[in-house]
């Protein structure tokens, strides 16, 4: 991969936002996807290919530390790293704003597995520099 | 399908609700899904089953009309009955409760599809009296 | 509202679609809530505004045809209309496509309330024309 | 808190699991929270009611490590502890068993605030013992 760091910008959903107010923070982990989704792309790749040729991605470790909470219809900008690849393992980490304030940092270890999931090894064109 | 209504009860969870403390509109037809899903298991069949051997259900058309508002840790009771069944679709049909006030009612018309997403005639232990 | 129909395109996300494979029938109501939104931000106001304000909106009825599914990482386009509005409800239809394809069409009935689920005269700003 | 360790039983439902056949990662944090609430509830309290007096719990960290994937229709058991407690925040431990396997360990972290979001002090009668 070319391009190791990605930032996109979203709103946040009213179902997204619990009865506290706040975006939920099972949510969260559905931004950085969106994040590594669109890394991805703009390298040239789909997870949705990727699944089609019979390779799939796993999370095996999340975890997140909250700052500032998210509220319905703020517009979030998250910023998606490439921290760690091995073999068969690639680990992102995430930087979630709302204009200059850090709301959310955290760290997402995603493992490749065939259709039986079986481990597998990171394909070459999602390495850096790959 | 010797059981042709069935009734659950369930808890809400805390990000089914929204920031106004209502249950979003959208999580409704989960539960309705619910609804059926254990009508059918009350009959001694899955859906995970049917998936497994290649029979799909897909939704063609879902209504619903909402009453009064569920909220968070309200526990609900859903009855599901069949509404009507053809050749390749089943209408199923719910009434959702709080104690003995109705929050909403609604129908969901489901179509029995495979793999490629052709239509296929509904099981035949899916019929009533099946 | 000067603006009375508008469109928005948006992607699918993976937790979105189901083991089907395809965008779960309720998530479509999510969407259709994001192309409401946009249209009352095309005629500058939000929904966020509003709520600030006292003025709550809940849906009293939905419903959808489904007509071809839509899958993980689709890029969608929905048009929003209003549909009719009376002194205290609010009528919207929904169309989605995939490019040129029809997926779904819907409506979705709104009234205003007030913080104690009272109802409330549709604010003038909201009317057409208003 | 007398009951400072708690188990809560549930069936995955079905747009819970995503394209790749698995419960999606976010998902965990929502049952997690289900285990937390039980527990609480357990104990004689709600968070709802927690909630109408003024007290509110945010998340501050959360992490999980997934070891084997959940499925739509799982029967899911969870058990969740308390594991440490401090003057403003509460930590517990889940472990998300299918029958005896398991198939994920977590942490959350959790702070008490007022509504403006200002820490607060945990109540009393959440602490053991309490």
């Amino acid at each position: 991969m070319a391009v190791t760091e990605h930032e996109i910008t979203f709103r946040v959903r009213y179902p997204e936002a619990d009865p506290g107010g706040y975006v939920h923070h099972s949510q969260y982990f559905v931004y950085f996807e969106m994040g590594r989704t669109e890394l991805l792309r703009a390298n040239g790749h789909s997870y949705r290919d990727m699944e089609a040729a019979g390779v799939f991605v796993v999370v095996v470790r999340a975890e997140c530390r909250y700052h500032r909470p998210a509220r319905y219809d703020d517009m979030l900008r998250l910023r998606t790293r490439v921290l760690r690849v091995t073999a068969a393992s690639i680990e992102h980490e995430y930087h979630l704003y709302r204009e200059q304030e850090l709301l959310a940092e955290a760290r997402v270890l995603l493992c490749c597995v065939d259709r039986q999931g079986r481990p597998q090894r990171v394909p070459k064109w999602m390495l850096p520099g790959g």
